[in-house]
């Protein structure tokens, strides 16, 4: 393989990636989840940063070896296997691809729309759930876990202790299920999905596997670690599309201006961003701001994103 | 000046714009808009599209120098005037840059947000029509049109046949106008507002003008055949992303995915899509789709970006 | 026991009774409900007419003793057992009072309001039988069937095959069911408390049962046959008041303007209206309208009301 | 003319004023209306509650010579020359009756409905002033105010400082009437009706006068004073079910299980009860609780009606 010209050098990044650490540490801004106690209960001062570009470099600073939530940045990643399997036409069919203007978890959007509107709110992660190709709730989960892990290029486990604390809490998602259901836009069990995708938004991942993943999408759908294909390169720009205009909730406008890059936001506290064809950018730390995204995995991801420009909505430089 | 390598010849851009105009012209989908009898009466078999390069060079087939109702896609460079006047932070204060996942003229989304939401939807421009500064109604309005006139680097007048028709028929906009005002996110008196608005979306544009007013915003803010500075280069990604995520009103999402590009539509029929760095592409015909954009615009700039994988959410090639 | 002076005499209530049924009973307008199999196959052309005084007195026209799901019209019944055993402030608190303006099954009002917002939605029905204090879904449904019989004086039944086509499509009632339990607004498990209502929704009653029913109403709380006392006379009031402002959901208004009575609607056809005081007035026949009201039933009491004058709003005479 | 027996002596009425005079007049809860200054400047302390009968008898205590803006209350009135010129099925079809669930000025609600919803709402209320039929703006506000002087028997005028600070912010109001306006649901001038509106709340009446308004709908449509009939007797239980729907907004429910009474409320501390066949009684107190409503104008009624269970959900007693 030749090497990627990826527009910027390591050592560059790796300062940035330093001077962001640096900058964002001591910023006690925001507090950890805690609709769940066993969110609450993450140490608030863990702070990573890891870049992993197309050519399987990786850069890293901070807490970047700490298993943490996936939550909701697993959705782009199972909406991935979607487009693999299925293809664009069907995501947009079944699911849709539009922003709601509404918060993360809102029925009437679901009501109005009578479809789940868009596979990164909670409606939608759950449409592309049920969308999995599988023989049983077992079966689904194990796909979904193994198609994350060739994204990781690692082994990935289910944080038990999340998951046992969400599955008891998890309503409002059973809710969001059962209505997508009577529209006849979820594909499988109400129950079984509403299960196998709190059990998704329960993987550990690291920032550095979080890092892998999305330089995957970066890399158009190759893995630059491990040379597999998860996605068609045709299909990887409808993704980042999707990320861009959806990944953020109702933040996703401000943050298109303000970042410029596909990303999607977790309660774990991590984020991903994506920049086509060079690298991705993986920030994670538990508290987060009023709207549910990491303060200090935000700032530090704007930071490098100003920096280096970016932007996808710069012109090529 | 030197010429900026926009990564196409000219020759392969005017055989994809012919090809476009080839491919799409017998199509006879859609219906001119027909809420006033003024649109309904242009030439449906109008089709023109027009490409200006950063470099100034222009391709053009079919009706390129038939002047048009700009209506919305004025949106986007009243929106201009405020980042360079006024900033990125009191555009999103004020306005607001959040898809609303409602069509571009709910009064709903208005009142749920007790703002414009973004600048894209008719609350949004008339927001920034407001803020532009201004002793007067004529002198706000003669602000922007004169603005205009600088991206389009030519003469421009408001039709007034549409204007006098849009102006008896305005009453739903009037009606967000005030109730913006009562919500304090309006700058300046409602119904002076409302007209100086409506004559904006009155002011006539060919396809030819409105290629270069986006070859404006791909060269960074600056006009590539005057060569004057018409928006600070920091803010052009902030204006392009805003674009991304809203201007396609409640087919946003679709529109980035399929063809990735920052756009903006009107039901004039003029479509303008922008290639940062690189160039614009106008399509302009009057039938429109259920959603209110040109059918054959649409067709036409989605194959040319398809061809040249235009998309943002492409890597760098 | 005195008889009471119910303001009009038997003979008069027999012969508008049979007026009613004759005028109407050729009117073919509307549709069998049509949402499971079982209930689009009821005959058409059922169509009976019951009064029931406060002296225990019965009028009766046409098919009276055809036995069809009482559906909606349990709500209030099971409302009743809530106002007796918890009282009208626990209703208010827990559940709600307030019309919504919307369809009976609208979630997006549950997610406004963050609660049932009235008894006689689908919500709120539900969130009644959650209150309901039982040990076991089985002595749930028990203690509202032998609650519904005291009502009806009579022995009552589950009809299996609607029951068992609705719990195999209620779907979207299991949506709303969820909803309210992650809003804190359902007291009991959510499927136990689905599957309980959509069982009360299946008991079957005739035109004859439910006039005892409605006329239990009429006679403050005391069932006019048996003797015996359902609900307290204080709360029976506010039961009716949520009957006129909640009854027939999104056409509430109007049926106050024209009939103005309590009443309560129900797709197996059949309309329970209370003169307080006075009589239950009963219409069934399936064929509904586009609002899923039985038409000939809201045409005969309609009728009977406009003769008499039984408005609540008329002065008293 | 004959005496009616309203069911009830005099002296019990006065007493009954008397004793629910007493025990509210030190409640200090609520505070005035604050979104105009001359609200907020009238003294808090005022405290009337004036009875009148079918007969003409007139029961005061406290403040019930206090000229106070009318306000909302003079939505039934308006109506009541609509329900006169045009009937019900004009205002079913142009205006609407049905509860919206939703704050006395929402939008939303306009926008969902396309109509005004009901004619107790802001919305309905400017239909209502648009539909009187008059020759100018003038005329019209000259009708309403000549028709509601013949329903309070006496001379009213406009509060200049209350219509004039009004005037200068009704801002929300013009959007409505717009809006309704843009859905063919206004029938003059926006800016006229909203004007006409603003003067037609900005009349000034009396608690006396207000008691011999609402007495003239107790009693079938004629004024008891005068004798005079100001709507025919068949609409008026059409108002007053519009009324009890309506009437307290979104609290509507509420007041109707609790008072039981067609009432209307305002913001000037206004609220009259009517008890059809018998009698009205008006409370007015300026300190409004969080919906809007005048805290002892609310008490005072809820007491009287409870003692004498003039709830209309009572049997004929």
């Amino acid at each position: 393989d030749k090497t990627v010209d990826i527009g910027v050098s390591l050592e560059k990044l790796q300062s940035l990636a330093d001077a962001a650490h640096q900058k964002f540490k001591d910023d006690t801004d925001g507090k950890n989840a805690d609709y769940i106690p066993e969110l609450a209960k993450i140490p608030s001062e863990l702070f990573g940063v890891c870049i992993m570009t197309v050519n399987g470099d990786v850069i890293t600073v901070g807490d970047v070896d700490y298993s943490f939530a996936i939550e909701s940045v697993s959705k782009p990643f199972t909406l991935s296997m979607l487009l693999r399997d299925d293809g664009y036409e069907a995501v947009l069919e079944k699911i849709g691809v539009e922003p709601t203007g509404l918060p993360f978890n809102s029925v009437a959007a679901v009501e109005l729309h009578k479809s789940a509107v868009n596979p990164l709110v909670n409606a939608g992660a759950m449409a592309s759930v049920s969308m999995v190709d599988a023989d049983s709730p077992k079966a689904r989960f194990e796909k979904i876990l193994s198609y994350f892990e060739e994204f990781a290029d690692d082994d990935l486990t289910v944080i038990d202790s999340i998951y046992e604390s969400e599955a008891a809490t998890n309503w409002h998602n059973k809710g969001i299920a059962w209505l997508l259901d009577s529209y006849g836009k979820l594909y499988a069990d109400p129950d079984e999905v509403c299960d196998v995708y709190t059990k998704q938004c329960s993987i550990g991942v690291t920032a550095r596997q979080l890092a892998t993943m999305g330089a995957t999408l970066a890399n158009g759908g190759q893995n630059p670690k491990s040379g597999k294909r998860l996605l068609p390169t045709d299909q990887v720009p409808k993704l980042l599309a999707i990320m861009l205009s959806c990944g953020f909730y109702d933040g996703s406008g401000q943050w298109a201006c303000e970042a410029g890059l596909p990303s999607k936001t977790g309660v774990g506290g991590g984020i991903v961003s994506v920049v086509p064809g060079r690298f991705a950018i993986v920030g994670f730390s538990p508290p987060l701001d009023e709207h549910g995204n990491s303060v200090r995995a935000q700032n530090a991801i704007k930071y490098i994103a100003e920096e280096l420009e970016l932007s996808l909505f710069n012109g090529r430089n």
